[in-house]
């Protein structure tokens, strides 16, 4: 009976961040823990701690992660993968919890990719926020984030940030890189690789036919060369190759008026050419629902749109709801993988 | 008993856009006429075709521009100063429109620039959209647009670009140019200047004690200089120099956040260091009803935050919120200014 059910690895990312507390409130929800098998990795002492502020019963099993005893005792479903990491956190960047939240990484990318019928392997993996100060102290700063560590650890050559939220899908040409750095790197195949990237990724989510409205740079998205010509030079050419590949790809559009569009149904997916370009609406429009989906990977990999909240970690005021929007579209797409 | 009506100047914009349209529309309100005494500068043709398509009665009185008699006759407070310009106005840039569309403009700055008590000064002028193209091919490409026109013919030495909607204030420390020479635009002076006059327009538009919130350039603003180091050499010490001035401005802070505190509520302005960044959330979030204020003229100039729309022009399909808010704005900050 619960074979069919997707087993869900779920990294607690930074200890001293909001991960843990909205892993525990997500994960509170009896619904969703009937829907999948998760493992949690990460201290169980950072769980307990979350949930005794929230003023929730431990609901989760525990298993030493080094040798895991996955059970379903209860039918929890939760089993919590413990990493004995002392019991206590600092809320800021340091080098130990860089090195564990890495670590924890990792690991359920190890498990992730393991042989089907092996008891280990998980269908995905769902990223709680890291600090990348805290991965940059580990010396781990050559990923600027997860996307970067899972692309180079599965051998992924293309991969995309992805924002999936319930009014709009915003797939990134650029995302991690000083504003003034997309000049040398927004290239023809950047843009190209995003939309290609963007297309799959609608089409595994269920559109049959994604219609794509893809960004331009500048203001005004160059009217017409006065502010700009890095849309003739570099994103009419990528969109000119996508719709030459049967993709229907369309724009450059204004960034300032395109995500109406979307919003009102007119596109699927937007590709916008550097991080705020995409943020700004998905997290105006729908914060605490978005959800951030490495595409391209050989694995499932969501995760919540908001980082580790140093400042408000520990006074359980956190919103689970990206966490729990998270866990819920890796369930949705394990189904569909299948 | 009219004599404290503001009398509001409104340039036509470029005759083959919406503006005829929206300026048609918004002024059929008997409410907002009542409120204020209209001269609209352009071609009547234009503004009789709009009336026509719309199926809305001509409600103005018409005056030679160059000979005005303002006429209040029938109560109705609106006269159009005439423009003889053909009948017909082709849907694209083109230099005729351009030429008068800049003439407009220029007209309506001279009569707000004209002493108290001649007839025909005007207190506040509100702008229809004008083809920046077509500005270029009548030889005018040296103002990228309105506000560097008005700038210049009222000798401001610092002006902005702020936004009015009903959920934000926004004003923009960098504005038309191409995404990629904000490298050498963005000084300290830019930013400073930037929350400077928008704490100023802040008040004048009843804002007692204005927060305000500067965001960043970068990615996460930087993320404590790993993503860029703008912030740290430009932005920073711009706001820290406001501080000392007693301004409460505060950041930098990520622009895939900042937009979302301030729509609950805790800050009254957002200064945005490029287009994108500040158009983004206030076209998501209030299209039609947003205005463009022109902060630190020696003069009160609105417009709509809407283009052209050479696309849609013609066929009655544009909406007119965007002006007819610019149009209260304007008779807000009047009533304010005396």
């Amino acid at each position: 009976m619960n074979t069919r059910k997707p087993t869900i690895a779920v990294t607690l990312g930074d200890p001293g961040g909001i991960g843990p507390e909205v892993i525990v409130k997500a994960l509170a929800d009896p619904d969703l823990r009937r829907r999948g098998r998760f493992r949690v990795y990460g201290p169980a002492a950072a769980l307990d701690a979350a949930a005794s502020a929230a003023g929730i019963d431990p609901y989760w099993n525990r298993s030493a992660h080094s040798l895991p005893v996955v059970s379903t005792a209860g039918g929890q479903n939760v089993t919590v993968l413990d990493y004995a990491a002392g019991e206590t956190f600092p809320r800021e960047a340091n080098r130990a919890s860089g090195e564990l939240s890495f670590r924890l990484v990792e690991d359920s990318i190890v498990d992730a990719r393991r042989e089907q019928g092996d008891d280990r392997r998980v269908n995905a993996v769902v990223t709680g926020p890291i600090s990348k100060l805290a991965w940059n102290m580990a010396g781990q700063g050559q990923y600027p984030g997860h996307s970067e560590l899972l692309a180079m650890r599965t051998g992924a050559k293309r991969f995309g940030m992805m924002f999936v939220s319930p009014r709009l899908r915003v797939i990134l040409a650029t995302a991690h890189l000083p504003l003034m750095d997309i000049r040398n790197a927004l290239t023809i195949e950047k843009v190209f690789d995003a939309i290609d990237l963007g297309n799959d990724a609608c089409k595994k989510l269920g559109v049959a036919a994604p219609r794509i409205a893809v960004c331009g740079l500048n203001p005004h998205a160059g009217e017409g060369g006065m502010l700009g010509d890095d849309e003739m030079r570099v994103i009419e050419p990528a969109i000119r190759a996508a719709r030459e590949r049967g993709i229907d790809a369309r724009g450059p559009f204004p960034g300032d008026t395109v995500f109406n569009a979307a919003v009102n149904g007119h596109f699927d997916l937007v590709v916008a050419m550097y991080h705020d370009q995409g943020l700004i609406p998905v997290k105006l429009l729908d914060r605490d629902r978005a959800v951030n989906v490495t595409v391209g990977l050989p694995m499932i990999r969501t995760s919540p749109d908001h980082g580790t909240a140093f400042d408000i970690a520990g006074s359980n005021r956190a919103d689970a709801g990206s966490m729990k929007a998270a866990m819920e579209l890796a369930i949705q797409m394990c189904a569909r993988g299948e």
